[in-house]
């Protein structure tokens, strides 16, 4: 059992009280006690014990939406709008990335998550083989999906990779899912919501990210893709969609009454000039809204601080208005609702869920004086504040250093070699 | 003196070129050499031999306009436009601050800075003898401004605080300035001209930063701020203009033509729902346009990180355009157009100037695989890969140990206990 004493605790357990003078207990993987200093603590026997020096102590970020192994490409196709950047800068190069490079950049990516106090990922790529690896081999956790479309995978094959990776590591688990509308024929789509059906699952992909996308579905569809995958089943179960930064009223209707998770994605939108969802709306209408960082390719870092900060201020400036979304809102986006879609048991520090938690150096001067924690955490913090993030109870980083089996000087120099093998 | 070997070097020195296996030797708080090994080495003493481990050296940055002593309103006032921001929440608070207060919760945002390789900062503030003494105390460096309006300070006191602190300390000068046109009037804003012309130098001030604000001074005036600042005689000898969410075609040429720099505060802008100012634009034309944080109360952080991140994403998805500044141009607004907008010889590494500069440590996973040092900067870093910072040739802040004579916590303990006793 591991012991964090001293410590202030943000829990999430359906309020944002920050309560001081706590303890938190962990224990095979999952929060044992949070409470008080026990008078019975004599009875128990502590592998470690850590003073957090009144430090916070919160529930792990989710990052809801990434595309690991997407390292490779970072500060190396920039300054691109999503087609071209797609079409004439990543897809060339993702053809020469192998699984054992798929691995390794996928190590790195997981070096960065930690840092930033992100404790779970909901994976989209297609070498899944090569981040379930990298996942199981750190220690991390995350839920893969599939990126099924006309080029790349098939239906059969993520039906084999669902129930390869449904049983592979506790910490693993795989949703299905299409790289997009506007890459996946209808043939396909059909198939993927049968698939679905048989298994009663959700599906999960990228929609609506960009105006050309959604006039291009419309003009072939006559629909909007939300309406287009409501027409075809596959908006049951909880499914999640990345991006939707075009999404009429009629799309987030369909959207509420279906419980589907929306995943907003605002460092990359804004880097690839896509465009700035309505969050604020979605959010008053009760839409369930998660925070991803997309691919490091795209964003370009997996900062979750950045993208808190993105999606609290965009939607000020969007919407001329700076009340527009509480800070509470967002922790509870990057948090809470991110477990929820990638469906784990880890949105809040309670007796029972997984000990997915991170702690938050409050002696930083980004985050003095205290006049607000959960405002600093938001609107002034950086992934410097993270002094330690535990997955499933395991301490993979502290204060700077990780214990993922693996040393990051080794990650670094196989990843600049992979690169350079693979460049021109 | 101080020798930095093993380096990689970013002088910024007329190019973006990354030079490899570089030196640079610091003495009496300028750059003594920067290049190759020496072969006459043994004729040097070092009082300190730093290895770099290939890691980069480059200029500081530049906080081109902030408000130091606002740390003690961080995540106090937030979710408020900038009229009521400032008339509610900020004024009342203001009333309530001593130089004491000031003085410390100035240190306190040089902590921050330091931590985000921001070697100096050009700060407005009615409480200029606390940042003043906060900035000769701790060794760093700074240009203050003068904040005259209709309510706090006068045009009589600007002259005498522009004598003092231009013969205070040589890491300190002062210009002159005020707040902004809406709350000075046209007498004293005369007042200032006739001054700046006494003493052939330029003023600074908040300008067009809200919509509200340039439709108000064209209804008192006939004329937008900058219109008016021009017929004034404001705009001589380099002024300096915050914000600029709100210009006119013909406020960017009178800029242009008059060597205005502009500073652009994206972060604070977006937070109070100001608007998004037309930076590519304006590096289009040519314009000198420089990044600051803004105050701690409106960002609510002092990285300069976020400021570069936000600079260019803004423009790529404001302009619909993802290719919109480049990377390089936004490293040259930080480092460069900072330094010559606060008027220190800075700017660059090169024998002679300044020792104003930081290490950033690449051997983090936001900063790998190294496929373009710039580009990572600008898209990827954060204040954890800041791991020294120099100003004046000397350190201090080194691997997240400070050097200004102070401990953090001290800092802390009396910044809160400040706030504890004004709030309410």
């Amino acid at each position: 059992m591991i012991r964090l004493y001293n410590c202030k605790v943000l829990t999430l357990d359906g309020n944002f009280e920050v309560l001081k003078d706590y303890e938190v207990w962990v224990k095979e993987g999952k929060i044992f006690y949070v409470g008080k200093k026990r008078n019975d603590i004599e009875n128990f026997d502590f592998e470690r014990e850590i003073d957090c020096c009144k430090n916070l102590v919160m529930p792990g970020f989710k990052n809801a939406h990434t595309h690991s192994p997407m390292t490779f490409l970072r500060s190396y196709a920039d300054d691109l709008p999503l087609d071209k950047w797609l079409n004439e800068a990543v897809f060339p190069m993702e053809r020469k990335l192998s699984e054992e490079m798929g691995l390794w950049f996928s190590y790195l990516a997981i070096l960065e998550y930690l840092e930033s106090g992100i404790t779970s990922i909901f994976d989209m790529y297609f070498l899944q083989n090569s981040v379930a690896k990298a996942i199981k081999d750190t220690g991390f956790s995350g839920v893969l999906c599939g990126a099924v479309n006309n080029f790349v995978s098939s239906v059969e094959e993520m039906e084999e990779m669902f129930k390869k990776y449904n049983n592979f590591d506790e910490k693993i688990s795989y949703k299905m899912g299409f790289h997009a509308e506007y890459t996946t024929s209808l043939e396909i789509l059909k198939k993927i919501a049968l698939l679905t059906k048989k298994y009663n699952v959700g599906i999960a992909t990228h929609c609506s990210e960009t105006k050309k996308e959604v006039e291009e579905c419309i003009s072939r569809y006559n629909k909007t893709p939300v309406e287009l995958f409501l027409e075809l089943g596959l908006l049951e179960n909880n499914a999640v969609l990345f991006h939707c930064n075009y999404l009429s009223e009629k799309d987030m209707e369909i959207i509420k009454e279906k419980n589907v998770f929306v995943v907003t994605n605002p460092g990359s939108n804004c880097k690839l000039a896509s465009g700035i969802a309505e969050i604020k709306k979605m959010v008053e209408m009760g839409i369930k809204v998660a925070i991803g960082t997309d691919g490091p390719a795209s964003n370009n870092s997996l900062n979750i601080f950045k993208e808190m900060y993105l999606t609290s201020v965009l939607q000020k400036v969007k919407n001329k208005d700076a009340s527009a979304i509480k800070p509470e809102s967002v922790i509870e986006m990057a948090c809470v609702n991110g477990a929820k879609a990638l469906g784990i048991d880890s949105d809040c520090i309670k007796e029972g869920k997984n000990a997915d938690l991170i702690i938050i150096d409050l002696k930083k001067p980004n985050m003095q004086p205290i006049n607000s924690i959960v405002k600093n955490i938001v609107y002034s913090g950086s992934v410097a504040n993270v002094s330690l993030t535990m997955v499933r109870g395991k301490i993979l980083y502290e204060k700077g250093k990780y214990n993922i089996g693996i040393e990051p000087e080794i990650i670094y120099k196989k990843c600049n070699d992979f690169m350079e093998s693979i460049k021109n």
